[in-house]
């Protein structure tokens, strides 16, 4: 049967030291829930360090990468899908993800965000700024927020027993 | 040779009646300039009004369509393009156009904003709201903003000016 | 109302004279029916050859492009479309084409004419070898032959009326 | 690290039971040599007989889905990547795969054969009529060609080791 898979998106080079624990420790606790980790797959970032953090656990990772070729893909990727349709990934991962997890904001995620809402998938922002909340809110769809790593896992377990 | 072509992007079904007011003028003034207009395609919203604008001052339309199919396409567009990508086709409506017009804001619009930002497409946002505006100026990156439709057309002459 | 948009598919860098010369000859006749042409956009074989025929008949030209960026365009597309998703782009060429011309065969082509099989577009090989005829005649759907130029657009005016 | 992946493409609903027993025994083989399995995901075919092959031998399975939602999946899939993008998700099949094993031919089929052969992605024909041997050849590029399932894992792992 097809696993659940839980996206986390967040900036790649640009991530600050903060954004990349977070991404960390949601990889780990991910991967103890027995869900497959899903991100963008690149070696920077939210991206790289959430797939570390899964992997120290024992996950399963999943990396859609923008790229045609086995270049910038993090080590920590296990199943590496190669779209060769550059930003246009950036679709394929919301749609993938059964609850998309945003940590930190660049304007790549901000695109994953905006487009997890309008094809109606569950997002939660960790730690996120109250101008990314008061901007994602102004759609008039809900989301979820959470303080921390743990406290979003909380509302991920949340949301995904509700779609049972 | 190519031609300049301008993008004008909004809400759809939820767009406000002055956003359609601003999209028709951005439309009439984009074919007056002999400029393409380059929108979403659809038959509804700010797509559908610039469109419209385009047509009434004789210029030439570009729809870039979701759907595989010749449906819900607005009767301004001459040529649409059917991608049959679903929302990857907002990419496409970025990476085409010279320039990045703004009328509106909707969770679609603002993944292409993002987009935009993010691929280095210069944008304008018209008549934005401050939410909006502080939002999009989180990444770092310059973008225009415009009063109307006369004022962010000068905006565009400047941008295009001076990528030659 | 949306134009009748004619697609021009072949070999790139590949591309035999022969080639050249009858996609040429189909782009002008493409141009003064009025239809839009319609091809991959770049600056090589048959793509380039049919959008110059189009515009020395004055017609209007537009391409499908692979690369994110402004290169290697021909200077024959009026407007160009930027996909930025490489090989994905062949499938828009195919979906916006109304009939699909195949004027010589490369791996690109073959999953172009492939893709319009599937996909239901007409699809009408110009000048194609018996290997090419057998091997697409295996999937039991139909499809045009035509001698040259002229024959070809002799059945796509008789696929088009029967659309309507 | 990222893990082998091998795709097994072939038709759909239209798939003869020598092509889906085939394919079963593909499935098998792959998972036993620890290598993850590929398939465009659906619950037809070649597709859901290589992925019920995998399973069998607790090998883990990946379908690259046209859709946006997760219908029409097949049940033996571990990790459904949705694309929304129908038929351009062939190019990611293709690009994803270490080598493409194909095995039957439809229209699909053919397109993934032709991109994967234009995207230099190794290629092994299983069983292949006459009539598609000498179509792919006639581009010029190497492709292999096995008599069965086992005769194909062979090719894969010399394929293999010549990359490394």
């Amino acid at each position: 049967m097809p696993r659940t898979i839980i996206g986390v998106m967040g900036p790649g080079e640009g991530a600050s030291q903060e954004d990349r624990e977070v991404a960390r420790e949601l990889g780990k606790l991910i991967a103890k829930k027995g869900w497959v980790l899903l991100t963008g797959g690149r070696a920077h970032g939210v991206m790289h360090a959430a797939l570390e953090g899964a992997k120290l656990a024992g996950g399963l990772t999943l990396g859609i990468l923008p790229a045609a070729h086995r270049d910038d893909i993090s080590s920590a990727v296990d199943v590496p899908v190669l779209t060769g349709m550059g930003e246009a990934r950036n679709v394929v991962n919301v749609l993938t993800s059964d609850v998309v997890l945003v940590c930190g904001m660049s304007a790549g995620t901000a695109s994953e965000v905006a487009l997890a809402i309008k094809t109606h998938r569950p997002v939660v922002l960790v730690g996120a700024t109250d101008t990314s909340v008061r901007f994602f809110e102004s759609f008039g769809r809900p989301f979820g927020r959470a303080r921390d790593a743990a406290d979003a896992i909380r509302l991920v377990e949340d949301l995904l027993s509700r779609k049972e």
